[in-house]
């Protein structure tokens, strides 16, 4: 018998809270993407009770998020809805390639040498003084095909990163078998998976996999996260609100 | 009219004069390699006057050199002569791969990425905490094929090494007409060539010449010292000894 919702929710979120305004953003970035699409509040209470949040934690979010800029509120009649302002609009698009980048093949790998009293080239990770990893030639750069030795891997992500792909992964290889699922219900697993692995691609360098050190688990968890996504594909926001009642 | 002898061995000495002790173990360690090869006092006195050389220092030098345990002194009759102590032999062997090895083509370059808290591998020229650069793959190593930047070229060699190269490159040149010479006067010249070349030879790492910094003449001291070997063939010590007289 396949898993219910709760328990796949739980996988997903290791049975933490998360973040509640940031999983929100990451509701509007996956689900309200359009210039114009906006989400009720009807809707936005059903996925965060799919998705395991307290109504009040979802109202204290969404106070912050309008607070902050990221959102706006509208008002149509007695139904109220929110959408992304121009800057939440530009923060979610920007983080978008790396997010759903996830059948992008990784990057080739360089090791940069500079002068040790510069600081690292833009979007390099400093590995040491004059030495820095990157994903294109910058500078004085030499091509890298094998791994390097543990110690400078260990350099490119810290442990604790490391580590959240381990359990990401674990989370991801819960939803391998998938129940019947409702649009609701498809959009708050969807949103979660989302959310999941922004974690990652968002703060991982972007380099090769061999060049991250022993014990990460990103390709597993950009495997599963790209496999996930075509599983539980975005519903239209019309199916949505149509399931959300007025 | 080609210059005379004295001429050439200012051009070899830079008009200065050498370090005596240190260029008396080259005229052993060029003249008189084999374990039982000896050298007059008479023929020390006439080669170190060739090489402009005052008695008085040559004799200093020679007490030096004793004192050391470099050399030690023999007597026959009333000559005294003098060879290397087995240590003396040891050290001069020791270096000849690299004075006499002027044909050998300039070795790979590798870049060295070691551990930063850790010193540079045995061999390898530090550039840098964690970076270094040899001739063999040691470690983590990268090949390198095009020249790397300016500043780090520069930790290849110091400032004043490549002065010397300059300099060096500028006296080898003024012999590249010779004139009619005794075998005393190939021997003088022939130790100063040796020895300037052991400077260099001695003082610069193992690294393909494209590794040096702008200005470095090793490849044109290298070629010249090869020509110059052939050029200026040494003559066998009892050849020399029957010119220096009784």
């Amino acid at each position: 018998m396949p898993p219910d919702v709760p328990a796949l929710v739980a996988a997903l979120t290791q049975g933490e809270t998360p973040r509640v305004w940031s999983l929100l953003v990451t509701v509007f970035g996956d689900l309200a993407q359009g210039p114009q699409a906006r989400v009720s509040g009807v809707l936005l209470a059903r996925l965060t009770e799919a998705m395991g949040i307290k109504p009040e934690a979802a109202r204290v979010a969404l106070h912050r998020l309008r607070k902050d800029g990221w959102i706006e509120s509208l008002r149509e009649g007695r139904r109220s809805s929110y959408r992304l302002t121009q800057a939440g609009h530009r923060e979610t698009a920007a983080a978008s390639p790396r997010i759903y980048g996830v059948d992008k093949p990784p990057g080739e790998g360089w090791l940069l040498i500079h002068p040790p009293a510069e600081p690292a080239p833009p979007g390099a990770v400093a590995i040491g003084p004059g030495l820095a990893l990157g994903a294109a030639a910058q500078g004085f750069a030499l091509p890298l095909q094998a791994p390097p030795p543990d110690w400078l891997r260990a350099r490119v992500v810290d442990a604790e990163l490391v580590a959240l792909t381990r359990t990401t992964a674990v989370g991801f290889a819960a939803l391998a078998v998938l129940p019947a699922l409702t649009p609701l219900e498809t959009a708050a697993l969807r949103v979660l998976v989302v959310h999941a692995w922004r974690r990652i691609a968002l703060r991982a360098p972007d380099l090769p996999d061999f060049l991250f050190p022993e014990g990460w688990q990103g390709p597993a968890c950009r495997a599963a996260a790209a496999d996930l996504l075509r599983r539980l594909p975005r519903p239209d926001l019309a199916t949505l609100e149509a399931a959300a009642g007025p």
